[in-house]
């Protein structure tokens, strides 16, 4: 959509069109991945699901809610700039508005950063109440439900948790994918916290911070990977497209 | 906390005593249970962990975020109260930067509510700026990891996710353990929303919101299984506090 | 209400009930008496009122605004703990929205902590402004008019002003009415500000500051002054209800 | 101060005078006051207080919170303009931040609209949080102590209260002294509430708003018994001033 | 406004007139005019053109944006006191809606203080969101266009641009046209910063900032040159109020 | 830098690089120009103007204030998305920060959209107070001065002054330079407001809005016209730069 003319944003709004918003982060990845990471990845995914069930990929949120040192390595990396709550929640929710003035009643928020995922619903609830007509789809996990068989090819290495799957395997196999340019593949190193529990301590302590800023073992991700991720995270998001907003095309 | 004097306040922050802030909520928790669950669960939890780990349970924060449809059955029920996001991170932002003032260095934010989830780490992080000598233990997820031979045994009727566990057997059992003078027996009924996909939409469909409130089994809960969630739940904060603050006692 | 279940909050606002919402602290009450002083007290108030007069107790404000020295003490004591302006504000605001979705159309705000009194009306107002059906009654002060007979007889130590009956006569008391068993009689004392001009000054001077964080005589308080306080503000309570809502069970 | 050249107020801050603040409001003040009453009153009192103690007026507030029916007519009247608690509290923190950026170390806050009181504090916190250097003396209420009998010369009508002394003898009779040109003689009424009780109720009701904007007797109001006024309120103000700050000249 | 009645206010309102609020600042202005000069010209001007289209000169807002170096000195000079973006718009809108409510609907916003220009547009956006039947002016800029024979003649020093005109020959003469008493004339000094780029930068470079807080050459200024000032810009706004409003008197 | 790992933007803060921030907007740029255009150019210039002064372009920020009809169409053409001044500030303030925490401690912020002009220093000015070491350079207006010849040869169609230049010559022109490919060359057209006072009024008049989103003649742009415009504004930059910053390499 940023490349859009006016008109052309009118057209796709009137003619049904979903508008997917991106949410991202601008988030260190490790020595081998970009900053921009956490954006390429959904717009990727999106224009993928676009093949198949025609949407408008609106402008991503490139700054997200502050790193984790469990969930993204934290704040103390380079590189990671990140927003307050209430400035993402402020962001998301004009722009939700701004779409909605568009003329898309049908809004689809796609996250990708983990620490997102707890406070786009509020930035949604507050557009939902400004535009009653608009309906919104909110995708806080854009993973599909893997079977044990699955997970198990697609990470060689063993699969740790969604959590820490930042900047290793299934990140650096979906850039192979869709960015693979970006991907420097001689830097690659797998690195983990020392020390990883299930709750989380401020500030944050040293072991929770791996050195490189890979939290798992990008060393095991391939394009062959990286494809069935691309189709995988595609076919959850143009099934939740479908189930909630009708086959490609239908009138809302 | 709350029926302490201050001079008795003062003498356990001198101590090095941990202070452990509730989070809970006032939601409609199905036609048994009161609306205060979410706070009642948590400072049950505190006060057995106590026996065990000497601890202040602090005030518990009794407002929590929106409820949502798929996780608490939404801001349609009678009853249910919620702050916007800003507020609550105020209020904990608050609350932590007083803890700290009065002597507290060791503080523990325990979340019981799903909504919370998302935002109680952005209250620490701006706590944490503020009073740089303290250190803060976040649980967001009270639930220790079960195996699926005790997911088995805890939930005869099939676990079906912890974000359905709402009124239903683990919340229902365990306040069978901490105030069973609350739970309705004879109102005990088991519902579910007619659809639950992994993602969410707003505004919330009506098939999202099963009529009772209920999200799943509350029938099977019992006694028994109360207890053993109390135990292995304080077992887990025991845990939590004795890894990151040291054996209890221990000098800061 | 906290302990209500969502099914009773219904039928009690669809019975056209007033919910009472009583605003008060976490602050010091002097060496004897809890923290929790300034909710216990509007909490009884408002149970005894609905011997006579038929109302619901939604879930007390347990933080209120900071403490001033002249007072409360002030914010210097240990176990203090307050909220800014906005977000006390805020949470009353979104909790007076949340019981007028909840069905109620009565809401009385009643007030125990001195430093409450100026931002309330605001909340109030806001509320108003979102729910233009429902009517707020506002108790800023929950004390009624005595004459100068019964203040002797209530005060028997001398009636110094209501700002500073902080932890002193009229608290002492009621608690002895309300909730005897959080009163440590051993540890009463006496004490005052060195000085307590009318107007204030910031920083607190250390003369506005009462070692004990008494602020007159609670040695004078006896549990027949704190039954006539009850009755008192019982009596108070009931008449602003019955005169803005009409009598109990009046159709609004 | 607005008169004077910044040369001659760093002159002013070098020599360790005070900056009086004068808080008011735009308020409706019956049918023979101007809408800045609440504003020309508290800079008359400063400037009498000058004559004999040295201060500079800084300028005055000219928006305070909203009019509340029972003491200020109510925000339905015309020319009532008025801010939000946030905004009202934002404006003085700023404001006197910047005056002890200017070097004033001894700021004086003085309130005349009966709304504000409750809030100004925390502005005074926020801005002696940021200079621990200054010190603020808050005089929310401008009137000293009067004797019964001092009360029954200052109203001969009788005396009702400060809350309804809006438009009516104080307020008129201290125009008379301070700017007599702006009291529109001819069109003095006495008028009141038709019921005036010690709680609020929002949205305010009709019997709480008297038609005028007058809530007692102007008529009673004499330039002798504003002349009067005028020397007591001044004569506290420099009680207030050398008290806190110690005699006029004095170094900090 | 300010000396006005609630009554007179009203029947203003009715009458369809447009009210005038006019913006500066409390900013020094240089050693020779007061703090306030950039309220006084607004108010000057305003008054001037109220004898040809009557209006009503509402209270001015006596607060602005932060000053900056290259525009007015910026805020290392005593006397000044500004305010955030946040806050002025916040108060303009609240003063906005305000008149609003009183019955204007034709609101002209004048401004004078060259950091404000940036902000007013959204107070004024949020008061038409909330007031659909008003209609606001919004002159950011109070000069008209001069030609170049005019320029040369209203700066016999040279003109230095519009933003060095602080304190300098536009602003002195003005002051000379509108209340001479407040120009100090004998300590008018010409000054310029030893730098002064079409950039900015921050913190401000002391090259940036004159001794003297003066920009450009008041010495040039002359009461005749401050009389074409004050018909130039009382010419262009009633040329504005005219243009938008329609002629005096003409129903809205 | 949004392309870059962190440990190639680790070793850029340490070599002493600015990082530059390009602010930009989504907003409508008549049939021909993509929304995007105000984010392509300022970047596009800003890589122009690292050929010859080594700097680091940070993520720009993709959406800015509000649209305003006279300078570029206003908030009724589909596809602008737009921030409030407080989100917009905050947005900026935050990156800013997290640029220096970083390391950079010279940054430039470079405006694109007419409307962000006036908030920018604000964002700046907070950041500068959190972070004292850094240096901010903000360029509001990328434009240089021209000549009245030059100013001819740039604009065939004559010069109507920079803020009608949006989707018109400079803008077309620039993009035929940067990004050729995204210029609808067939749908370009001419247009105007019917008409362009030099004040604001709000809501927008019709006839303050040109049907196609385009404000001046962007058919008079050319590839070498925006080649000029391409040098001119990096060698403005570069001036700004090289000025505020010494010499390419220089240490800070």
């Amino acid at each position: 959509m940023e490349d859009m003319t006016w008109p052309e944003v009118a057209r796709a709004a009137e003619a049904g069109l979903p508008a997917v918003v991106a949410i991202g982060s601008t988030e260190q990845h490790g020595p081998h991945l970009p900053l921009a990471t956490d954006c390429i990845l959904p717009v990727g995914v999106a224009l993928e699901t676009a093949k198949r069930y025609p949407l408008v990929v609106a402008p991503p949120l490139r700054f997200g809610m502050r790193s984790r040192a469990l969930s993204g390595g934290g704040e103390s990396f380079p590189g990671t700039l990140s927003l307050r709550a209430g400035t993402l929640i402020a962001v998301l929710q004009e722009v939700l508005c701004g779409l909605a003035r568009t003329g898309f009643d049908r809004l689809c928020v796609q996250n990708w950063h983990f620490e997102n995922a707890g406070v786009l619903w509020e930035a949604c609830d507050l557009a939902a109440a400004e535009h009653p007509a608009i309906k919104i789809l909110l995708v806080e996990d854009p993973m599909p439900d893997f079977s044990d068989a699955e997970l198990e090819e697609l990470f060689p290495g063993g699969f740790g948790g969604w959590d820490v799957e930042h900047a290793s395997t299934m990140e650096t196999a979906l850039m192979y994918a869709v960015r693979p340019d970006l991907v420097r593949v001689d830097r690659i190193v797998d690195d983990a916290a020392r020390r990883h529990p299930r709750w989380d301590v401020l500030p944050a302590p040293d072991e929770f911070v791996p050195a490189s800023g890979v939290l798992a073992q990008p060393s095991m991700a391939t394009p062959e990977i990286g494809a069935r991720f691309l189709q995988a995270t595609a076919d959850r998001l143009e099934e939740a497209l479908t189930t909630e907003f009708g086959p490609p095309g239908a009138k809302p």
